[in-house]
């Protein structure tokens, strides 16, 4: 027997967005990607994005909710769905905003980020990811680690987010590879592992060193030919971060949700300095956090 | 009684060059800038470019020298000049490489830069400030810092180059300003030193979190609408280098060559930290050291 859809689960990011159709047991019915993410898009836009996507999708009687995390809750997305506080539990369908479709047979809701004021941090689709892992894990006391271009290192204890970090490290690394000095001895030389872990251990024992010792990267191919400049950047980069960020997950279990060629890049570190670490899949994260915002809606629809 | 020209200085950097027309007494007969520099040159392009700007400069019956420094005697730039090694005397005239100008009434010198192997490292401009600084101050032994979109910080004694070391903080600023999420954060607000201050101190005490606290630059300015990005990251940066590089000042006199702006902030965070600063002039410098090399090339000509 064919299932119908019940609901649509939405993760619409700056760069893109990804939407989920799913039925009644829980099962993904469809799945669509799109560029259109939050970065290219006007506020008034989103709304037929939306339709447009869904167009095909059959509908029943009621109307087909959609719940949607990321940044198309942020001041520049779709409206501002705000941010819930930590230390708290991740939000769920009562913090979330209703915004209007451009058909009735869509409910669309927007859940919020979160937020946390000193040190001042923001996230927007993670606590979702947080919210799914949780669900999940209840009784986790450690915490997530989710690399990519920022990553954001969650502290999570009693089904709460107690604090959060994001760093910059994706940006930094993408930012000198295409637009710095050291863009030729970025480009071209294939992965080189070895060279990654010495640069990550380098850059672990001296932290502070990581940035005076980016120039090095150019000179070392000007000198020596070297061809190891990318291994060198991720490495010096992510072990400086990992070391930077050892109180926050030293005698803790760490969850790493990511990509899963970045993860295993943390993953190398955080276990070459003592991690006890853990792997979990990003979409099944991400999907969960909506499903569960959904169960919650779906008792007020 | 009106001097002829004697001979011509240039510094030929990635983005501009500089020429100063010489005469005999050392004065500065003529000055010109020009947008030309080696990053936008072929290599077939800068012997033009030099007759161009050098056209309108009355010649005497011998050819006039021209002495180079900077960029274009890089790989990419006019011709290579190579690198004299470290430990030893900033190059001069015996070091330089004739190149062929567009007219025979002009003989052309470029100077080599400096390179270092462990850890790699190379400079091309820089090591002929470092020769100026020296022709007036043999005795210095100390460190000469000197700020820019990479700053060259340069350990000299005994009237050599001993060692340096190139760190990226102009470049890395310039790219999180224009490129990066910190965009909107870093647009707009005035500079408030008070920030600058802080954010040097914060970073000086903690230099390998710099990295991973860029993000709050952003978070700040959503949560707080705080109005000092530009002075917080540069405070970050700076506080965060000048202490990495502690072992390579400390207990020695630093003496910064650089613009009257960045010069003064890196002077802020030096002596917050009981460094003994002197400030020498940059064009002073510059011209020096391509004095220098030219008095040593007039007994060859």
């Amino acid at each position: 027997m064919t299932e119908h859809p019940e609901w649509v689960a939405v993760d619409w990011g700056t760069s893109n967005l990804r939407v989920w159709v799913m039925g009644p047991s829980g099962d993904v019915l469809q799945y669509r990607e799109d560029p259109r993410g939050m970065g290219v898009l006007k506020p008034e836009a989103f709304a037929g994005v939306l339709g447009e996507l869904l167009s095909g999708v059959e509908r029943q009687d009621t109307a087909l909710p959609v719940v949607i995390c990321g940044m198309a809750g942020a001041r520049e997305g779709w409206a501002e769905a705000g941010y819930c506080a930590v230390p708290g539990p991740p939000p769920g369908a009562d913090q979330s905003i209703r915004v209007p479709a451009t058909s009735p047979d869509l409910k669309v809701f927007i859940l919020p980020g979160m937020c946390q004021q000193e040190p001042p941090d923001v996230m927007r689709g993670e606590e979702t990811q947080a919210a799914g892992f949780l669900a999940m894990t209840p009784d986790f006391d450690g915490v997530l680690c989710m690399p990519g271009t920022h990553c954001k290192w969650v502290r999570c204890a009693e089904g709460m987010v107690k604090s959060f970090k994001t760093t910059m490290t994706g940006e930094v690394f993408s930012l000198l590879r295409d637009h710095s000095v050291l863009h030729q001895a970025l480009a071209g030389p294939a992965w080189d592992m070895a060279s990654f872990d010495q640069a990550a251990e380098t850059a672990a024992e001296n932290p502070g060193q990581a940035l005076t010792n980016l120039f090095s990267i150019r000179a070392d191919r000007l000198l020596n030919a070297a061809q190891t400049g990318p291994a060198q950047l991720s490495g010096l980069l992510i072990g400086a971060e990992v070391v930077a960020l050892h109180q926050l997950w030293s005698r803790r279990p760490v969850a790493l949700i990511g990509s899963e060629q970045l993860a295993d890049l943390y993953a190398r570190v955080l276990t070459a300095r003592g991690a006890e670490v853990q792997r979990i899949d990003a979409e099944a994260a991400t999907l969960g956090g909506l499903k569960a915002a959904y169960e919650q809606l779906k008792n007020r629809l």
